[in-house]
């Protein structure tokens, strides 16, 4: 499908692993004021003043979270960054500075690995994180990028998982699902190559789904917006393993119950088509499709002025005492228990 | 050789992903101040005060940088610690915290990670960091382990390998090739055990040399001497490589040249007779077969008398203007430019 055009193969082998991290990035700015010293040395220094530090970590393994038959790598470099950016937007914090390590086999010349980077480079740019260090190795097979995203917090701004109080308002971000049908579409038109290598997709009315998929953002925006509100969230959590595993994490760790209502859940109309055109249910595909990188939080009531006519935030649902459980309210007004299904990467 | 007796198996597909690491790290102790929240919500939060940050990864790859023929899982959890451990302790700086992602294959049962974690728990209990995050997730082939350290150094005690000046001292802590060494033990006896697998190893002669290939330390104890000798080295760098490479490593950072002596390069008994066993050149082990996790540095010639009579530290050679080069005096007395050689990971 996407196939790589450079025909230009350095071997990794012959540049070695000396200095391969330096060489991928020695183009990357620093611009942090929190970035005393990058790549380069044993480790970056940086400093945060009296600011609290936050830190988060992800793995993405080809064949599991990626496959590099329809996913450009520029495009893997830049996922990579926003899996990650997004754990510290949950938090309420800025992301500073990423470290970005890759295991990969031989098979990659260098050419492709300066792809992968140049996503990299570009996610950095645009949501302005320094990358100050990371590692660089060989894998018996495939290619293993691991991120670890810092970011900064005022010490009182830092909002957890546990937070959520009875009659809070539950609320996302975005719309949810087009992340996984955007997976189905490319997964379809993988076989459809598979058949008939000249076959050319036509994936038109899926670009805003399949976009979804090869190139989410992060919600930095959000972040921003909710301090110009003045709107401080009581908890918080990023919408990676689908909404429903999502809402089961801040009840469990709030101690509280929530009513969601089916027909709020926000979806894209490109997302309710794909699912007719699948025969999917697409409140199932929201509740446990994942990969969205939404912000899913809950607020006081006396909070629901501020947002209640933004476009980028919808109320989905309210949190209960802890007696009254966790359902789905359905269309036909039907109370189901809810439970996690989301994606579990160790089935077989 | 080394055989996991532990027969339970608990198949990882069983539990699924969510909350693996929360389960992994359960009994993981929360102890430094500068630790705010752990592992558990979307990132973990640290606080530094007014102190500076520093942060380094490694990616540890199984069948790159180790064989779980020999290498046991808790030795593996512990030195994946130690290896990102010691580049926080070349900045001079002290580790507060890791995280610790893992990507497993399902013929990895829960109870093998639960030995790996185990290692993981006993080096941060040991060199006490607290395990503050983390990510678990499959792979399609063999176990990769990133780490990430955190550490934290007052401004200004932070020392880059970038400080030598001509005329510095260059010094080195503790012996070197004996992980090399251990390592040769150990694949010759897997071959041994290969032909006959009922012949029983004996290792006691290489006790030493096997030790610090399986369970290599860390100098966490130099970084808190050199405190109490009130020396601050110009520069520094952990010998994982090999010690050539690092040495080029501060020279070209520097800007200077250098002589080492090879008649003055640490050895322990046990590498120089196991090298003559397997007929190595032990200088060549020592300048290029790595893993040592020691630490090079410089000091300003006012230096020496602090550091003189101390066991740990071995002088090995001196700073030199740029332009006089960087060279190994052989016992022999001839000049030998210096080449980094060291651990190449891409080459077939």
């Amino acid at each position: 499908m996407i196939e790589d055009k450079n025909q230009q193969r350095t071997s990794l082998s012959d540049i070695g692993e000396f200095g391969l991290i330096d060489q991928l990035t020695k183009n990357f700015k620093i611009s942090q004021k929190s970035s005393v010293k990058g790549i380069g040395d044993d480790a970056a220094i940086l400093n945060f003043d009296q600011k609290q530090v936050v830190v988060s970590t992800d793995l993405l393994v080809e064949g599991v979270h990626f496959d590099l038959s329809y996913m450009p790598l520029k495009h893997l470099g830049y996922k990579a960054i926003m899996v990650n950016l997004s754990d510290i937007y949950a938090m309420n914090a800025m992301a500073t500075q990423v470290t970005v390590s890759i295991a990969v086999s031989n098979r990659f010349p260098l050419e492709a690995l300066e792809e992968l980077y140049a996503g990299v480079e570009t996610a950095s740019q645009i949501y302005n994180v320094d990358v100050v260090g990371g590692d660089t190795t060989s894998s018996t097979s495939g290619l293993i990028i691991s991120v670890t995203a810092i970011g900064e917090v005022e010490k009182g701004d830092e909002v957890l998982r546990s937070g959520a109080k009875p009659n809070d308002l539950l609320v996302v971000t975005g719309d949810l699902g087009a992340a996984y049908m955007g997976l189905q579409i490319l997964e379809r038109e993988k076989e459809v190559f598979k058949v008939n290598p000249n076959n050319q997709p036509d994936l038109e009315p899926y670009t805003y789904i399949v976009e979804r998929q090869l190139k989410p953002e992060s919600r930095k925006d959000i972040v921003m917006l909710l301090k110009d509100l003045e709107v401080k969230p009581t908890s918080m959590i990023d919408i990676s393993d689908g909404l429903s595993s999502e809402i089961l994490h801040i009840c469990k760790q709030s101690g509280v119950g929530c009513d969601v209502y089916e027909n709020k859940i926000p979806l894209d109309p490109q997302v309710i088509s794909t699912c007719e055109e699948f025969n999917i249910d697409s409140t199932t595909v929201a509740l446990n499709g994942g990969e969205d990188y939404e912000l899913l939080f809950t607020i006081s009531q006396d909070d629901y002025p501020k947002i209640k006519a933004n476009p980028n935030f919808s109320i989905i649902g309210h949190i209960k005492e802890p007696s009254a459980g966790i359902h789905l309210v359905t269309r036909a007004d039907t109370r189901i228990p809810m439970k996690a299904q989301g994606w579990k990467s160790f089935e077989d």
